[in-house]
């Protein structure tokens, strides 16, 4: 429970090899490492700012790969769900069901994921005070299921703009819940398209993921490309797997730190 | 098309005789008044904090009883959609299908939505700067259907607390479209149930109604009860239907005024 | 009491001519329109973003023009001051003693110039929550001096962003002190040099004046200057004193009948 | 240059037992942990909420207390100022000078403070951009003087409220200047007196605290006080000094982890 562990894969599921060269260097970092890993990528992202911009896969070919990167690497995956009847589907597949942050309040979603019993990821949503996560996570335990997790991604923060409050991270943790930083989401800057390479500020990376893994987390969330720039989605914000060794080494030494002080 | 027009009605739909009597009040004060009535109220609130809170009477009741308006007024209705199956049964009897702000970026009930060729009222995200606003309005426009509203019901500012800021009236005006000031939510306070009375804060109605009138809007959008302290959602920020008549006048007086110097 | 007036002028003391130029002009429109004019220009900018820009005169020059202008054109001058040693000099010429809105908390700046007796003009600073504005009336107040007026400018949003929030002006109402809406400050654009095109954002001008009006103000307060692309300060918000005519008739008039609404 | 400083000491100068108890105390926790200690405290605290709350004992009998505590313990000392006629005198005994979040924008208290060839130190403003912060570090520097700080202390978030944002600590950085973390004064609570003791927020102590070192700073700032509750200033958010050394042992871990891979 002390471990660190990562949520971490393709933004939106892209063709099958793109999937299976990050799911192997995942494999290998994990191992080194030795940090427990879920695999994400969405099949479906109802999200974007355009109909015209790539949405993935959708559910039946999105759930397929996923099968086989589970099959294949042995990892938990996760994919977030924007409508009650992708569900059914989905469970028979994932491991966790995210919920998105923008879609945190609406509860039938929420109550027909936590009834398939899997683990549920609430992102935060980017309008919801912290100390009001409880309200989502008190949704699906009232349906029967408490494997909650909760993801911090942002706030909104004037204009296109998201900031990462560190008190966020005090107020998730009360819950007793795992908590997740999402750092990957939290450098997006909002009203650019995520495929100009000023839609995320990858600047920002080491000192928001150290200053959030401080904070007190669990687990961290991190999308992974092997080649971000021509990512299908949030080019300007994953981080290429090449480099997530390095970029998680300090996040392990400051996680482990901040936990030998959490329970004096 | 310079005459403001009005959305009114219960938040959600409650029992037959809350419908009707507050159908006959707007019917009365609408006429009085010369202003065009949409009638609305929500068949279900998906997004209530809580699971214990009411609903609404769910599709099927609701669109009845929207239907029953209909025939007996006249009135054209409105009620917001949360997924995508129930935009078919309920095309069939709204003449506005409304997406909630929150739900503004999910393309799929966006598009669904527009595919109808109903009128489809655009709450404004939260979350979302004004200028994007734009970019909902394009998912349901290449989808064949520009009928299309723009509502301004407040901005993320803080923890808990909604702002509304005037230059949002500029830029939704710019997309050409018909702009609505949702007054009632605009006073929500965030993190309280909205039964508490101080769920919401209605000594700001006369200062925010104005000022959102002057900055040039077509419509307003007030829910009205004709008992709000008891009302089954929003007690706190529903405006008493008795009291519409007086609050209208001077916003229909500022409209004037500020349509005669629209076009200068 | 009824009536709008109008505090304006040029952002900083500028030339000889400049002043008069502008006086000159803005005599005619404020007879044209019979509205009060209190004549606004400032001796000492001392919060500019660099030592090489313009920060006026300073006082002892700056307060011989405003007492040339007094003379000529019979109108009370306005001044803001930033430092306590200013106040005795600047109380000899000046009719309001104007606290800037970073300043706005200093109290022995704020009690100094109240005890001259002059009427204190506090701007809203950008950080205060409008309903602490009573904060430093109370400290004018208790020097024995309640000749107060509040002026709104816009509050912190977000980075390099300022919003007009219609609820400040209900809350500075609430203290019974006259109100004033700043419009041209309101648009300034932080972070970007006030000379730069860019500073400011001079398309939400009918907007916001039209909103902060109907918000309910006694007065407006609009920076002008005979030719702003040249202006010293403050080039990219200034109003062209020639169109100040045109856009002050829509605010009197949203101001009448604002007021006529007003105690009913 | 890679070793945590800290700056600490009370709010504002009371009397004598209270400054010599704290600065023992700071000396043996100073030593123990060999962290350089700058003693903190203001001479005159001018923008507290009502003329009447506790100023201070005012600068000649404040500089004179401070110099006690500089005599008998050896410790560099800190106050801030407001006014520029109190930087002669001040500059006799201050090792630093300390210019107010609000009165940063100040050119002529800014240079004139620079000026004396003391280290200064520039609060973060409540309302400036991170990057902005440059503006008045270049206002010092063309005074001749770049012995200079930067402290962050939160920036506004809505009303009544600071978010300290981890991106500040990055953009602050970049500019080459000792950076500095104010934990005490990021969880005041603005609107609330500060010996109200719902003023402060120290349930988010050890959260902010971890974030903000482990985002990058070179020393951190904590008020403390031999007994906060009776704290003549910032009752709810000081320190105990007898807390201190507990409270200092995860930051300096953390510190010299992240300071290990700053470089990298």
């Amino acid at each position: 429970a002390d471990q660190l562990f990562l949520i971490s894969g393709p933004c939106v599921i892209e063709e099958e090899s793109i999937m299976m060269r990050t799911a192997e260097k995942l494999k290998e970092v994990s191992e080194r490492l030795s940090i427990p890993l879920i695999y994400k990528s969405s099949f479906q992202k109802d999200n974007r700012s355009s109909v015209d911009y790539y949405m993935g896969p959708g559910l039946e070919e999105g759930l397929e790969l996923l099968a086989k990167v589970k099959k294949e690497f042995g990892f938990p995956v996760l994919s977030d769900v924007h409508y009650p009847e992708q569900i059914g589907p989905a469970s028979e597949v994932l491991d966790v069901i995210q919920i998105p942050a923008y879609l945190v309040m609406q509860t039938t979603l929420v109550v027909e994921a936590a009834k398939t019993g899997k683990v549920i990821n609430l992102k935060h949503g980017q309008f919801l005070a912290p100390e009001n996560m409880v309200k989502p996570a008190d949704k699906a335990k009232a349906s029967g299921n408490d494997n909650i997790i909760l993801t911090e991604r942002g706030y909104t923060f004037g204009y296109n703009d998201l900031v990462v409050d560190p008190r966020s991270f005090h107020h998730m943790n009360q819950t007793g819940y795992p908590v997740v930083f999402d750092i990957t989401h939290s450098i997006r800057k909002y009203g650019i398209p995520s495929a100009d390479p000023n839609g995320g500020a990858r600047e920002f990376l080491p000192t928001l993921s150290r200053a959030g893994v401080a904070a007190g987390v669990d687990g961290v969330f991190i999308e992974t490309h092997p080649d971000p720039a021509k990512a299908l989605c949030d080019a300007a914000s994953q981080l290429c797997v090449n480099d997530l060794e390095e970029f998680l080494k300090p996040l392990i030494e400051i996680h482990n730190l901040e936990v030998s002080y959490r329970n004096r």
